[in-house]
């Protein structure tokens, strides 16, 4: 990659097309075309090759892509081949729904710890350990932490995430319904579940 | 409106708007200017003022926008005054939290009713009926059903979704992790929670 800045527009459509080549590796298809691509994702051929040329271009000229060398290329930028681990601040049923989400593995993303201010009411999961809020800074001084997922109330929400990035957590997963944003500090993104559902009802009515 | 075409970007935003709308309200602030509006959701202030302009510009020169009259103006062209009832396919975590959230009652929109093949796995919910999936056909088809929230696995996502279409739901709202696209027999939001896990990975190595 050589620090080569990739648009944004772009980056949002990499886990499109690895998510598509992990289709195909189940079906066990070798190879694929820009063609076949941008069909299944409602992208343009063209769109398609421009995008994975931002990667060294990986197709040949009438045989299409390698399945497997494409997808290993794509997980190997997406950064999926190294272990990451994660917290989970916000113990309540989107929280715990995530602690107990095993789809993760496949992006090597592991949630380690759940923290609540009420311990007793976030059911016990295999191999995510539950800890009171007030253990939250010593955990994440003393662990290796490199996702934090924010599931606590808005009103709750920027504080704890400025919290943990002060701490050095470097990437916040956010799902209060508050955009957050950390600057250089730590990449933030945030899944606004209010915002989907307004835009679906405006569109319903359109 | 009068059927004037709003584009997907000005839309995009306009739940943030009336987000931002909500907060002022709270603290009883009642005007509000492009600029502030633009520093709190990270826009230039011409944007803001294109952007509402799109409907009708309620702002007055020197003096800013009324924050009730804006939100409730904002509220209208979102939709937002109207009920709409919403079923949930697939009562797992994510479709029990979903049932269990209260916040979308701020957007009029009420979970009446999840459906599940174990019905006895799913917990009772104030309010929310649980029946066997067996039952979704009859039920859709007699019942006023304005959203399907779809948070079935990813298998069975595409094919639940097209039997409520065709039964005439307009709007699926799916939270499994495959984009699904009705054209223009239906609407569609996509939350894809493991595409966003990828791409703030991604955003963290580089």
């Amino acid at each position: 990659m050589g620090g080569k800045q990739i648009s944004e527009n772009v980056i949002s459509r990499l886990p499109k097309y690895y998510r598509y080549l992990q289709e195909l590796e189940v079906k066990k298809i070798n190879r694929v075309s820009s063609k076949q691509i941008s069909e299944a994702l409602n992208l343009t051929a063209s769109q398609v090759r421009q995008d994975l040329s931002n990667f060294g271009g990986f197709g040949q000229q009438g045989y299409g892509y390698d399945v497997d060398y494409l997808k290993a290329c794509i997980r190997e930028i997406l950064g999926l081949n190294t272990f990451h681990n994660a917290i989970i601040i916000g113990g309540g049923r989107i929280g715990q729904a995530l602690a107990n989400y095993k789809g993760f593995a496949s992006e090597n993303v592991y949630v380690r710890a759940v923290f609540d201010i009420n311990v007793s009411k976030v059911a016990k999961i295999d191999g995510v350990d539950v800890y009171d809020m007030a253990e939250l800074d010593a955990y994440v001084s003393n662990h290796k932490v490199d996702v934090a997922i924010i599931s606590v109330q808005k009103e709750e929400a920027k504080k704890v995430a400025e919290k943990v990035v002060a701490l050095g957590v470097k990437a916040i997963w956010n799902f209060a319904p508050i955009d957050l944003n950390f600057g250089s500090r730590a990449v933030c993104e945030n899944i606004n579940m209010s915002e989907s559902l307004m835009r679906l009802i405006y569109k319903a009515k359109s």
